[in-house]
């Protein structure tokens, strides 16, 4: 018997991965959650019939879901994940010896169970960690009581649908503001430039309207993602991702440098990432302030 | 009836299209040719059980198989694209002015009558421009008799299988870096660095062998072509593809970027292009002379 999981993008299009077998499967009090073994992906956690991360190319969106703004932030002392249960965002963001103390907000406890039991790469580090804190909480509230806390905050979330949709309100995006210390940098996952421009505008918009002085789009290949494509948008009232991107956290951080665990990320594919195509600059100009 | 299109990656993975139609097949002296209606993609051309085109996402192959070559070389008098009978490289090329004529040989007689009538937006230029030659031969036996005649060839090959299986070999190589000017370039389609890191390896290797001074790599995402990610190969002995890139081209030709009809490519596309994620970087340090 062939097994075949297949995830629709749109109604007419979607990825198909033959399965070898599921390994957990169970419905916890906000989403369903899967983890199934693959034949071309390793393992793979899907939730609500969407594919979170596969083995063979979550290092891709982790990686680029954390670096950049943990880059251009000269002091990111303090750190908050929202979301990010499966652990992979916390691993890229404690390659970092600056970061002091790292929090990370996810609202189902299940997802941080299961992925700790079957995506040990992902997870062994945030648990390990004695810099890490993991809270089970709406970080929705959570951002209301944080007030200037946070250096960076990485919004690792999971798609504008079931317990994220309140991720990417106009009121979200202007606590994320308050939570953040004055130069503060927020990350957030933006979805696939190629199906989803409106939700990308809707980020740009409520962001600009959230107050932030600098907002920008960045972008990586995902090849289990819709389109093979994604989008990250970073905010910031006093650093400009490409323009004050110093060569000082080559000092800072050298390892992630020279003999870099790193397999998608370094300084140059961070200016490039910037470097949007016609079309998405297309449809960005069209609203807000423009690119 | 729902009708799907699955193109199968490997024996894991693929991308399934929802089909409003069939409009066209056949099967030429080469190949199995396919023309159907998607939902989501517009008309899509099938080569062989493999997406060739959409209507959406084939504004980003062509621009990238085209403008990069063009643009670094100062003069693109001459130019030779091989395969590319849907027309769309073709259309790129032609809105260079300064290409003075172009050749495009493609072995397979039906692929050009079946995208004249069906794709008219790709094929339209390349048979109204009295710029434009169209030859049905064979480019292997083609470039062996066409010595130093060059500026740019494009290789438009379909995949390593079936009749393009020559354009990926050693010797074909050896004839295209003879068939350029002293100063030509070549740039050739190099699948997908997710999927396909062998051939791209052998392409490098390949071409180096051939003796080119200059190889290097490009890419950009395409939604549905195999992880959504694909390579490209620049060569030449004089050109180096960034640091020989001036500004002259816009002066060359200023429509290409003052209210530019181009949906992907810039120059600052251009520049981000080359710059290649890690692990492709890696992939090919492991071969040849290194990146």
């Amino acid at each position: 018997m062939d097994l075949w999981f297949t995830e629709f993008h749109r109604d007419g299009a979607g990825i198909t991965i033959k399965v070898k077998k599921t390994i957990f499967i169970s419905r916890s009090k906000y989403q369903e959650i899967a983890i199934v073994d693959t034949y071309e992906f390793g393992k793979m956690l899907v939730i609500d019939g969407l594919v979170m991360l596969t083995e063979a190319d979550e290092f891709i969106y982790h990686e680029m879901m954390a670096h950049p703004a943990l880059v251009v932030h000269p002091r990111p002392d303090d750190v908050l994940i929202i979301g990010g249960g499966d652990g992979g965002t916390a691993r890229e963001t404690l390659r970092h010896q600056r970061v002091e103390r790292l929090t990370m907000c996810e609202i189902d406890e299940m997802v941080i169970e299961a992925c700790r039991r079957y995506f040990p790469t992902l997870s062994k580090r945030v648990i390990e960690d004695p810099r890490a804190t993991i809270l089970v909480e709406d970080a929705i509230k959570y951002v209301k009581g944080a007030t200037g806390r946070f250096d960076v905050i990485l919004v690792d979330s999971s798609d504008p649908v079931g317990p994220a949709k309140g991720l990417f309100s106009m009121e979200f995006f202007t606590d994320l503001r308050s939570a953040l210390k004055e130069d503060g940098i927020v990350a957030l996952q933006s979805e696939s430039p190629f199906y989803h421009a409106d939700i990308i505008i809707q980020i740009k918009d409520g962001l600009e309207k959230a107050g932030f002085r600098y907002v920008n789009f960045y972008w990586a290949h995902i090849p289990t993602y819709p389109g093979g494509v994604w989008c990250w948008a970073m905010a910031s009232d006093v650093y400009h991702p490409v323009e004050d991107l110093g060569e000082g956290v080559k000092k800072r951080e050298p390892h992630l440098f020279h003999r870099s665990p790193l397999r998608y990320y370094d300084l140059h594919v961070h200016r490039a990432a910037f470097t949007l195509p016609r079309y998405m600059k297309e449809f960005l100009k069209r609203c807000g302030k423009g690119e």
